[in-house]
């Protein structure tokens, strides 16, 4: 086991300390669903795309103002960033690097996989640094943590295991995801007899074990979804040291008292993420019709309150004096 | 059986028979192997990652000069811009704009993968149009083919493939890959005996239906590398209407000979790709430190012409009076 000082679970440990909290509001900047007073506000010099970037910068950084004194992490999406090209992605940056002055941990969810040197790329760019003119290296988008796919086995994580591990941030493997269709692929079985879910927790579990950080948890973690409560508790054994991040509660039918097995007794090892839950949902579509920027803020602030006061009761009941917070 | 006018699988095509040629060249720009002559040349506005974007801006372009009269397409790598960040990813547009001025096909190699509304947002940016302002709607990446990657399963693919078929536009959905480590996940099987690649095959080859263009080939395809010849014969037949999109020529030890079984015997339903074989492998490292671009373009020219006479030699042996050209 090697010790990973300075490491970003740590700092995401931290932080769940301090807000008493472990759950992550998704940003999902669907311009379909964003209120219409982000609309324009971006201004227009003729390249629309452009235009929309700038809308959801400003929407991004409104919901980190909104929630940045009661959630550990944001985990902003790529897809919404990138559709919108170049100047997306400049948003994205942009929306990373306040979220991280206002001292919170990034998630990026991007579920990048591919293999050697392509991979290598993905890992560079993402979680640790570029080489350009001069052999001078360059930060790049800098997130703390990033999610991965594992399609392509085992060859396409290690470039990625190996940044994280070398620039102390962290990765979350897809082991097993929330959606419906989750199980076509994850619950196949290997000539071994396992699933290629637990074929994936079991390399995720032992890689884990090259950057546990101060709290005994690693950056090495696992998506594994909060629709199967059952299947969850398995691979919380499966990767004892890895952090989990969990996707569908709320939006996709996932509950707090669902989501409380990927937890450890002590209250870390996971972090729940909602998005549309927080970021949409709450609202009638006339209400994010007529809104104001303040009032939008404080809906948002108000349903992240009420999703970390739900887990945090059902943390409470599970496991009661073991809890390190709350 | 849709007939789908107007798409890119015909262009490919027609592009194919024109040049007598099945071969693509992939366009990863790896800073650490871009002949020297690309340094520097970009300018340098104190933006390092912008100055590095501008040369291998330089070099995608020179590439695309190099072989746009004698291969139908290019496959840029997106991961290879991104890592730049959004200059990296603006370079990628151009490059990709400069392709389709030329004539190319372009295939984005970027192996997106997520559920629903995410996958949608990919979807939208790199095959078809995002919205803007005022109900307007604007061109994304316009990419003419995508590779998507399946771990989420079938549910992950139907915003993909519907934008392709609704859009004219192609996928390649991951089946099997080229590399070591592909068979991890790929060769698990299902509860219904099949593996993993071959449950993929079969929703490729019933998704093809909806999209079969003018030559009877179907722009929703697969990736299916040149690494196990016998296996690409078995998914040549499960999958007999789609274009197959075949890695690992060069570089990751597939040959000529090997590859032939991706085709049908006129010699379309596949495009072969080699990256590194036809920017690098084939120049020492001294020889990329002191030649200059219209050295380095006509290296990579030869190379490309060497690749498409090779394999168009085997097509010959294979396929004899059956093959459209040469």
């Amino acid at each position: 086991m090697m010790k990973n000082e300075n490491s970003t679970v740590d700092r995401l440990i931290e932080r769940i300390l301090a807000m008493k909290n472990p759950s992550v509001v998704g940003i999902d900047p669907d311009y379909s669903k964003i209120p219409a007073c982000y609309h324009g506000i971006g201004g227009s010099d003729g390249d629309t795309l452009a235009a929309v970037a700038a809308e959801i910068e400003f929407f991004g950084k409104d919901i980190i103002d909104a929630v940045c004194d009661i959630v550990p992490a944001i985990k902003p999406q790529m897809a919404f960033y990138e559709k919108y090209g170049w100047a997306g992605v400049r948003a994205f940056e942009r929306t990373v690097a306040y979220a991280k002055e206002r001292g919170l941990v990034v998630i990026e969810d991007a579920k990048r996989g591919d293999i050697g040197n392509t991979a290598y790329a993905y890992a560079q760019g993402h979680l640790s640094d570029v080489e350009v003119s001069g052999g001078m290296r360059v930060r790049g988008y800098d997130v703390d943590f990033l999610t991965v796919s594992p399609y392509l086995g085992s060859e396409s994580l290690a470039p990625m295991v190996d940044a994280a591990v070398t620039h102390g941030k962290g990765i979350f493997i897809l082991v097993k995801t929330s959606n419906r269709s989750a199980g076509e692929v994850q619950d196949a079985r290997t000539a071994r007899g396992e699933t290629v879910s637990e074929m994936i927790a079991d390399y995720v579990a032992n890689e884990a074990e090259r950057a546990v950080g101060a709290y005994g948890y690693s950056g090495i973690g696992a998506v594994v979804g909060a629709t199967y409560p059952q299947e969850m508790r398995t691979f919380r054994q499966r990767m004892p040291r890895s952090f989990f991040l969990v996707p569908g509660y709320g939006a996709q039918g996932g509950a707090a008292a669902d989501a409380v097995g990927c937890f450890c007794a002590d209250g870390l090892g996971a972090v729940v993420n909602s998005s549309r839950g927080l970021l949409y949902s709450h609202m009638s579509e006339q209400e994010r019709a007529a809104c104001t920027r303040e009032e939008y803020r404080a809906r948002v602030r108000a349903a992240t309150i009420h999703m970390r006061d739900a887990l945090l009761d059902a943390l409470r009941k599970e496991y009661g004096k073991t809890l390190l917070y709350g």
